[in-house]
């Protein structure tokens, strides 16, 4: 995340070859146009490739000033340029951005005003930033980095190629697998919210589990993942998470599944394997979301989910007034099915 | 939250008097039984001690390898094993889980990188960790810990026996009881929300008062309690606050009440003592919540409760095609509402 | 914010003449009481000034010890106390309230403990604090300050007069204007949500974009704003956002409008000037929010709003058994509105 460094440009031919897209051109020597950047269909001018994956913006197709563009079988025809065809421009896009925008290597080594537990395990290829602070018996990977400020409690395990943004937290104990990405503010492994009442006060139930992370998971900024009671919170591989989501004790998120900002999800929840949470959706405690599931935005989520599907729970906004109207109606609906009852009794009494 | 201690095991027949608990067991010799772990029904065996609270799952009792378990009477028929039976079984196991992992005494000390003004009072009990900031005229009480990164500013005041968990943020002035837990990631004291329009833009509205909480609070992850706008925000004693919690300015919180995650509560509302607060409830400022209150999980508060209950307000999800019907036919409601009073009038007339 | 410092008293006539509100007072020489604080109406006594503004505490005007007091011409008839008669009691409060309350001037000057990059170019009047990090080719300006704990990544700019409290993140490249308020826990520019499908798993779209904030903007504790995925995320001029925001990538919010906390924005909305959007309120992606808008608090916004005004979208809570009952009816709705249409036919038949 330094500077951006120029890199090479590429042929159009050859991203096509390294993607597996097909180039569709009007010009036959389409392939020798040297692409070395990414932008969007607005901003895009010569050098630049862009993508349309949403059709909502299929218009600016016509207006982009783009050398190449990346679309799909079905917009291929709304735009002379050059292009790569692809059943995926989203991540053909994405594979093309990371080829010219690589991440800089970190320098390994650990700061000076770092404080490294004796007992803990440092990969010579890691980096450890400034007032970052690992605790004892903590095992830091391969060119994994812990940025400025972070703080990995005792017993940890964090595998290799992992980054840390600064002032991440990881509570003791916990084990984070191979390439996760934490941005700032994430706290993992404080402790689930667990209290027992007790003549009239909140008896503090020990929370004695861990949080453990498997590969090639992404955790958004302020993101809070709490240790289990008892067991585990387990968090499976290639799980992505946004920002200020709240994950409880003993959860366990599936493979693959994908969970966008704001959402909460109680204690004891298991969501399955590749499902994809809307914004600010709340999931109740103590149920089970199948694979596959997709939870709209700001749904509310009460019960265990057996069939995959869409589930949806938010209404949309109205006018203020017509709100108004509308709840005041809603609250007339038990007296209104009575009514419509009234009218049909006395319509048989007519028949 | 070291590496555990290994903790020396207890017989059940001390474990039901220390916790008032009545043994029922099959075998005359069950109170010689030698527990020394707690465990989750699912994963106990041998020498552990498992409990039963959720009656969802009620038939993992069947199954369970464990040594013992806490029940309710309502439960204890469930189980042929010997029992600890007790009319709370989620307290009683809390208070065995704490005895079998006792917390650590930490080392008091100041760490050598942290930062402590010349005028702060830090009790020679007290840990200061690595990196951590504590500013002028500040207390610290005795066993009080404030781990690696935490910012306490000046003129605060924190009470015995409390753990400021890594990178804690204490705005000046604020005061904090015995026994606070707070998890990282937390912020006490940053300024409410309060401007005022002036002119076409907004005009900072200082932000004079405090936040005072008292004894046994325990606050979670990157939850965030604003200072007064004039007069202080007042969390009281025994409140429970879990993860991703907004506080703002002027609130009170009432003793014992407890709030889970993700919930928000505008300025100047008064929470009630002893009210239950679920998950994602959003609760309107400037209004009152009686004592003894209970909100459903995603609920929106917009005025004052006054009687006590269980107030509830969010719609569980429906598979998509079934909601969108369901807001479809929502729009008609006035037009429905009409119609059905057209019917009615029909019926009269013909009356 | 450190401890209050006392300042000299200003008479009432000089704050009407400096803030050009009315004083209106039955005693002659009224203009000469000397004023030396604000405080509510319940707290002031002599020499406090204090303010009306929402009118649900006008009845505390009869019942307060303030020596003078700040209405509107609406509410000035309710008090005999000498009072500040405005249009804008609120502002005029503010106003008066900081004269009271200046801000100190921070002490210049660079922690000993903090890590400044070699090629950082830091005012020689801003305030760097304790474990604070300055990445390489960062500008920091005039009288800014960057308090314990901060993190500033490489190639930023933080303009005039700015105050990072303690523990913000500032990811590498981001703008940010003059006299920003950051408070603890703000994470600036961290990677937005993007992920392309392939081959089932996720493959991360690298976020090339930045963050540009421009002047006067307040970000509440721990709010977050993703830097852009392609183009920058934008926050105007006068922005105000509270507490636990997420604003995704390549959002623009536009001059003086003020979200209140817990609010989530899904990427690449668009929201006008002068908006204001209540707490909770959660809002699509890829939408357009018309400038002037008001968004009540929990409402959830799906899609683009053209047409300035207020919407609404949350139900208030009930009893918990009412609103069974009332999901419940709704559950047959459709159910309803078939009846009503057969009662409609059967009524047409017998016409």
């Amino acid at each position: 995340m330094g500077p951006r460094q120029p890199v090479p440009g590429v042929r159009l031919s050859e991203l096509a070859a390294r993607t597996g897209a097909e180039l569709v051109a009007a010009e036959a020597n389409a392939g020798g146009i040297v692409i070395d950047r990414v932008a969007t269909l607005d901003d895009a001018d010569c050098g630049a490739i862009a993508f349309l994956s949403n059709p909502k913006y299929r218009s600016r197709l016509a207006s982009t000033r783009a050398s190449a563009v990346i679309v799909s079988a079905a917009d291929a025809a709304a735009t002379a340029l050059p292009k790569l065809v692809t059943p995926a421009p989203y991540a053909t896009y994405a594979r093309i951005a990371a080829m010219f925008n690589p991440t800089p290597s970190p320098v390994p080594g650990v700061h000076a005003t770092a404080v490294i537990a004796r007992s803990a395990r440092v990969a010579s290829s890691a980096l450890i930033g400034p007032q970052a602070t690992i605790g004892e018996r903590v095992t830091i990977g391969e060119r994994t980095q812990v940025h400025a400020g972070c703080v990995v409690g005792d017993d940890c395990e964090i595998g290799d190629d992992c980054v840390l943004h600064p002032r991440v937290v990881v509570y003791p104990r916990s084990v984070v697998g191979a390439r996760a990405i934490m941005h700032s503010g994430v706290v993992i492994g404080a402790d689930g919210f667990g209290m027992a009442e007790h003549e009239g006060h909140w008896l503090k139930v020990p929370q004695l589990g861990r949080v453990v992370i498997g590969d090639d998971v992404e955790i958004g900024a302020n993101t809070t993942v709490d240790r289990g009671a008892l067991g585990d919170t387990v968090i499976e591989d290639d799980v992505k998470l946004d920002n200020l989501i709240q994950i409880g004790h003993n959860c366990r998120i599936g493979a693959h599944t994908a969970i966008a900002g704001c959402v909460g999800i109680a204690g004891s929840t298991r969501i399955g394997r590749n499902c994809k949470i809307g914004g600010a959706a709340m999931i109740n405690g103590h149920i089970e979301i199948a694979d596959g599931t997709v939870i709209s935005a700001a749904s509310g989520i009460a019960e265990s989910i057996t069939e995959p599907g869409v589930y949806t729970g938010a209404f949309p906004s109205l006018p203020h007034r017509d709100w108004k109207h509308m709840v005041s109606v809603m609250r007339q609906l038990r007296a209104l099915v009575q009514r419509v009852r009234a009218l049909e009794r006395s319509r048989g009494g007519e028949g």
